[in-house]
């Protein structure tokens, strides 16, 4: 199950940032399962990654080498997380980089490894070198589609988002800046600092500090706002690279309109997510407006997001504003009334005063829970702060793929 | 779906505390529905309720009657929650109040109202009202076990805990003292401060201090350590009565005895709600012992236990220990060393050293997953705190109660 259509759109290359495939046979035989990608000289990159204090080997490898290197290649295996591996998941991560470090030109500090898949089990090192000589072969810039599937566990279908916009008012080709994207992850999902993983690049030319300000300002309003189950991964990344090829130079006058538009990207990869997650039915987005401050609108969409019965009443497409109230009574928020509070559901009045609108008629809640976009609104009257949290239902669907996976 | 046997045990009747149940058809025609609890003349009583912002106006009223009056009669209806109901519910609570005032020789300030069921329907007065009468009229000490079936919602089965023990070491008959409860709930259970519905009475003489100091620290570990999906009711509400007709006083002395005796049956009864949790097919107690401190051993405890992906495991019997450490991880521990901790899932140590321990077998895993009561031990290693908190799998079957009830 998912939402919405979930096609690719046209990706465009990149110039500077190539992406290489192979079938490593990590877990399944015959898939797409190991994707390199190179980094052009002079490009700079950031990184995110989970808060999780048990993260996987990969992620304590990667976060070493991009503190001291600006890395010239990422390497990413699906089907096996090399997360809750000890001490033999480091060196399994150490020497994935260092055999692909002798395959090309680079150090093995110069190279970021991924993983993601099962957590626990070793990492199937024989296979996974075997592979990388052919994903390093086919490296080229037109290659995001077939990497946005190498990137895929329980996902049901392969996640990018790419755009196209003129760095000046006056935009004329040849100072056009591209930025293209994929992401993956439809279980595990509450990313605190970062996603399941997510690879964007652009050729715009962007200082190091600049592109990790950039970075943190995205990331904060799109994969820092989903939640599937509460659950943050072991093994969450979110990587920016600046190839610079373009030629156009981001400084701090044009830095809130790059911004502007990596957002668009980082919340179309981030939303793919969601309507992707494990057994989702409904798309639904949860905004809380009118709340005294970001912390509490926060911890009132989340609570609303992550409330087993809010999310198995959207399953059901049933309009029971009762436990959204109830989620709401119980997110902490200090001296809440719950009289002042109104609630929509689908732009359709619902709750005020504390109790059911008199405007409210059981037809209209049943006929707006019908589509398959669900928005909860919720004006908590008492300040300036609006937030957004994006999620899904609960569904049967979601404990079958829970229940039998890695069995 | 429930886990173990669930036979209430035998009732000791409490004197001084009596039982009138009616059927009101309040919900459902011809169903007990309308239970009437009389206490007799120098009774102490003490009370916890919701911390939900949005809560019921029975909730309401009882605190403000609670506060300035000792109670001689409790008046509990289910069917109907009287929750998200407005003014028009306050007024409806009151009423309830006055007319079982006017049937007996009480004031309405000595009366505590309660109700559960739907939320955001108006309370069926007239029905609720019709049925006080008989309710009165029934009024017997014996009757325990009608009133713990009068009070279940989407509970299936009664839910009751007795003991007689002497208070002194060289206990005669004479000085024996009861202790008998009845409860309520199986969804919407994360109680804080208080659970769904219970109702505990004990013919011991208690001042009213020293009462609620032993209801405090009865159900700090009981009610307050269960957790069937992280939603907290808007109707929670637990009160303890004191009756005295034994002609045993508590004092300081012999409180400490008389707290253990009373968490032996606040934990019966809070453990019934999560054996009887919505869909439950295993009974799970997440012990965290060696924690820095109180907080942080709840914190990881609860976020084993409310984590989807670990409750969709359990309920496939998989020892999945990597979505276990994915939670411990995410807990919000200060410098938690994941290589310092151990895992037990029912007697059988599953990881250390932040990965799968070399004793470990995938086929003791799976036998150890296979009975009804799974225990989640994890020992962090980094201070003296133990807490054990209880809970259930998610099933198919809560996905299917909390997507059909209401409709």
């Amino acid at each position: 199950m998912a939402t919405g259509k979930g096609q690719l759109p046209t990706m465009h290359p990149v110039t500077g940032f190539k992406l290489g495939i192979a079938s490593a046979g990590i877990k399944t035989p015959s898939r797409k399962d190991l994707l390199v990608m190179e980094i052009a000289e002079g490009s700079t990159a950031a990184g995110l990654f989970t808060q999780n204090a048990f993260c996987a080997a990969p992620v304590i490898v990667a976060k070493q080498h991009l503190a001291s290197h600006t890395p010239k290649y990422l390497i990413v295996n699906t089907g096996n997380a090399n997360a809750g591996t000890g001490e033999q998941g480091i060196n399994d991560a150490l020497q994935s980089c260092e055999a692909l470090a002798a395959a090309t030109s680079a150090s093995k500090e110069q190279i970021l490894p991924f993983s993601t898949g099962v957590i626990g089990e070793p990492l199937p090192m024989d296979r996974l070198l075997s592979g990388i000589p052919a994903a390093v072969a086919a490296l080229s810039d037109n290659n995001w589609p077939d990497a946005a599937e190498a990137i895929l566990t329980t996902d049901t279908r392969a996640k990018g988002a790419s755009l196209q916009y003129g760095a000046n008012s006056a935009a004329s080709n040849s100072d056009s800046i591209t930025i293209t994207g994929i992401s993956k992850g439809s279980g595990m999902i509450k990313p605190n600092m970062a996603t399941m993983l997510a690879y964007v690049a652009t050729d715009a030319a962007v200082d190091a500090e600049l592109l990790h300000r950039a970075l943190r300002l995205a990331n904060e309003k799109s994969f820092n706002r989903i939640t599937v189950d509460s659950d943050t991964s072991t093994n969450d990344a979110v990587i920016l690279v600046a190839t610079g090829t373009s030629g156009v130079t981001i400084d701090e006058e044009s830095f809130d309109q790059f911004v502007a538009q990596l957002k668009i990207i980082f919340i179309d990869l981030a939303q793919a997510i969601i309507r992707d997650g494990e057994g989702a039915g409904k798309f639904v987005s949860v905004i809380v407006e009118s709340a005294a401050d970001t912390d509490e609108a926060l911890a009132v969409a989340y609570t609303i997001a992550e409330s087993p019965l809010v999310k198995t009443a959207l399953a059901a497409s049933d309009p029971n504003w009762g436990r959204i109230l109830a989620a709401i009574g119980r997110a902490g928020v200090k001296n809440l009334d719950v009289n002042a509070l109104q609630l929509h559901l689908n732009g359709v009045l619902i709750a005020e005063n504390g109790a059911k609108a008199s405007s409210y008629s059981e037809e209209a809640g049943q006929a707006a829970m019908q589509p398959e976009d669900i928005e909860i609104r919720v004006s908590l009257n008492r300040g300036q702060a609006t937030e957004t949290v994006w999620t899904t239902d609960l569904t049967y669907e979601y404990v079958r793929i829970n229940a039998e996976y890695r069995t």
